[in-house]
């Protein structure tokens, strides 16, 4: 105690700066999170890995947690944001192209014919998606995705989309980052659609966003180096992709890993199965037709059956949006 | 003054241990490189992009550096490393494959003709490696990677491979991360060929490491979810394909770009020209026969030549090796 008491203030408060670990500073993890099953498996978790005294400890550089992002870390109802996103374009760019007009599914577009637009199936979207997301630079391309969200509206919520996020989740990200976690998104959405706005929003820079993408070229123009995208996909990350888009983007296997719908079961499958270690895959579940949307084997958007199936054989956590989260959107 | 009496010294201490940068930490950066005008290039730059009153300040978050890896990181001579792995699995492999006795380029590898492999080209080339790099899990092959690099040693120069990295670039590498850069491999290699090793020799995380690949399947064996690695071209990371293999990893433009080669001329383009703000852009030249190996425009292995023609116009920084680096090995 004598030694102690010689000790100043000061002394002890630098002494102290120095072996403060930031996790302390976070007084109470996921605020929004009711005290329940996914909160007290999250927050188990995370204290198995991250306790260097834990035999599940796990060393900060292999803290790999990949999110999905539509449905999971905001909404995507009634349709994915994105395609919002390229019907807009088309009303946009419809003036130089009056063919538009009498052309499916640019006309069902133009007319509001939604059920036009979702009988024209997949090859009607890569259509949408080619011919109003190609024949661009990537960085005008970027411009264009930070304009349109400056202005555009979900049509019935009638909020802009980026306030669209699930606040729980946001403190979700903050929560695994004060713990030394890298996160990443993982998405069948396109990378350079989200790479505009995902630092801002979610604190994920653009080199942890993993996404499908159409094929880029370089080229020289008017002596500025440049990237063209083409009207030619690269690479679809979603379902089986999901996986491969991980190992090639960031070449370990994650330990934690969130997502809401079938397209992401191999990617839970790949983060918790045949590995050694503790291991966290959890499933947004859509249950809240009041604040937000409810839905889930049945839906065309996020259908949410097989891997809800799995996720009880596998132990999986499923958050019951409904009863877990005290609020949706900040 | 008076307050400044007042004030004791472990205060002043506490005060200073929240607001020294981490750089101060690094008293002299550089100490393998002689004071010459690449030394002066580099830590002129670094200053005028970190220091927060100068007009060529950059954030943190922009601070990517990305570095070729064969020839400007470790060596290349006499024939590219991966392909010297790709000759020890041929000849490992060779007893489940006597047909390879008598068939191009495998006969070559295994007699030891090197002029024969070489006149195989590129179509010999890639034979050789969908031959030995696929057809495993990623797992597995990471696992051979490793394995042959304890035991490999360069036919010549006596060493492992991963001890012919160069000393006056691991110093860099670490110079630039005390000053906040996120440090990146871009690499003609494969991708996978190099993350198994790159944390531990260079210090660069698996998801900063941009190279070529194969295609990669996710399929479920036994109930364990893995990537069967598959003998097809996935993405050839050279040349044009840098710029298009960094925006699809990173998502940023970087600052800070080094290679040694015309494989890496439109990488320097990307990072340097038609952009605003203050870029670096660095060429190893490989001018020391006696400690290492001296080639430029005539050489089969790492040509350089149009990009040293290109230097001179873009103000971009040759590194003369025999000249400016005291030590070229660790």
């Amino acid at each position: 105690m004598k030694q102690i008491k010689n000790v100043t203030l000061p002394l002890l408060l630098f002494l102290l700066c120095s072996v403060i670990p930031p996790v302390w500073a976070q007084k109470q993890p996921l605020p929004s999170w009711n005290n329940g099953p996914s909160k007290n498996a999250i927050t188990t978790f995370i204290t198995a890995v991250t306790d260097k005294s834990s035999p599940d400890y796990v060393q900060p550089s292999e803290r790999i947690a990949v999110f999905d992002n539509d449905g999971t870390l905001w909404s995507e109802q009634p349709v994915y944001f994105q395609l919002f996103f390229a019907m807009d374009r088309v009303k946009k760019l419809a003036v130089d192209h009056p063919e538009w007009n009498t052309q499916q599914p640019f006309q069902a577009v133009l007319e509001g014919d939604m059920e036009t637009l979702a009988a024209s199936g997949e090859k009607g979207l890569l259509e949408l998606v080619m011919a109003t997301h190609a024949g661009m630079t990537s960085d005008e391309f970027t411009e264009i995705v930070k304009q349109w969200l400056q202005t555009a509206e979900h049509p019935t919520l009638k909020k802009a989309y980026t306030k669209l996020v699930y606040k729980p989740m946001l403190e979700l990200l903050d929560y695994l980052r004060a713990n030394e976690f890298k996160t990443f998104i993982v998405s069948g959405g396109g990378i350079e659609f989200m790479r505009p706005w995902t630092e801002e929003v979610y604190g994920i820079p653009p080199e942890q966003v993993v996404g499908s993408s159409i094929v880029s070229k370089f080229v020289m123009k008017d002596g500025k180096p440049v990237l063209v995208r083409e009207a030619k996909l690269n690479f679809i990350d979603d379902k089986e992709g999901k996986p491969v888009g991980i190992n090639q983007h960031i070449g370990r296997r994650p330990i934690f890993a969130f997502g809401n719908s079938d397209g992401d079961l191999q990617m839970l499958q790949y983060t918790t199965l045949g590995t050694t270690g503790k291991r966290f895959a959890g499933i947004v579940h859509h249950t809240d037709g009041e604040r937000e949307f409810a839905y889930d084997r049945d839906s065309h958007v996020g259908r949410l059956d097989r891997a809800l199936t799995e996720a009880k054989a596998n132990g999986w956590t499923v958050v019951d949006m409904k009863k877990e989260w005290k609020v949706v959107y900040p």
